[in-house]
């Protein structure tokens, strides 16, 4: 199965891109991994033009099969078990996998529309430049668990 | 309100560490925050004895008048704005306020008994690595959102 993230312009903390580099790197040995990076550039500043523009790069880059998971508050809580089982699940039954982290206001309407699942990082908002990082993490963590892997201690 | 942070053993994932270095940063402006690193080596690999040394080592740190929060899985879940206005209403009520993040196997019952309060990140498990990072980034948000500050997009 292909996984690919597509995420909104780059990161400015040198710590937050390290830190999705090594997950990124480590993830080459379970699945063939591939960061979509949009730079999108509104030339507004409301929050709503913004997530039009962003919604717009966004779904270009979805093809109609994909499976569109969104990285987002209001979605699922699952323990890191649940998750590694739910990916596994995607993965019997789709070819190619989508995961979407919004820029810092989050995601339009239309995109809301096109998911498929939504998955929650955790109640609290953390800031968008360290998600995925964490993103990179949970899904690393994901595949040791299912391989039995020591990485996970539950 | 003087704000501790207990927390077992270097970081030694690079970016972790940078990460948590820049919200510790910019903490110094809106607390008298310390970061309290303790040094445990224990010579046993089991998991129990790990906890109790780690136990014994986060114990000698902790006055009987402080408010002691864990950061634990089996914690309370909040949002932002709700933990922000918890921080303030124990700025209120206490003088000094610990909060631990406990080792890679979690915290032993000793350390639970002493604790007033468990904090959760999320249903998902993050590396140890990266909860320094995570707090640091949580607790600068909590001092923007009580100050008004743009920093937090609800």
């Amino acid at each position: 199965m292909k996984i690919i993230l597509i995420r909104i312009n780059k990161l400015h903390l040198n710590f937050a891109q390290a830190g999705f580099n090594e997950y990124q790197k480590r993830l080459q040995h379970y699945c063939n991994f591939t960061d979509e990076l949009l730079l999108v550039n509104c030339k507004s500043k409301e929050a709503g033009m913004i997530k039009k523009t962003e919604a717009d790069a966004i779904l270009k880059k979805i093809q109609p099969t994909d499976f569109v998971v969104l990285l987002d508050e209001t979605g699922k809580h699952l323990s890191s078990e649940k998750w590694a089982h739910q990916l596994e699940q995607y993965q019997s039954l789709h070819k190619q996998l989508v995961f979407v982290i919004g820029g810092a206001y989050g995601f339009d309407e239309v995109v809301y529309k096109r998911a498929n699942a939504l998955l929650s990082f955790s109640t609290f908002t953390y800031s968008h430049q360290l998600m995925p990082m964490l993103f990179g993490e949970q899904l690393y963590r994901a595949f040791t668990i299912l391989k039995g892997e020591p990485y996970h201690h539950a």
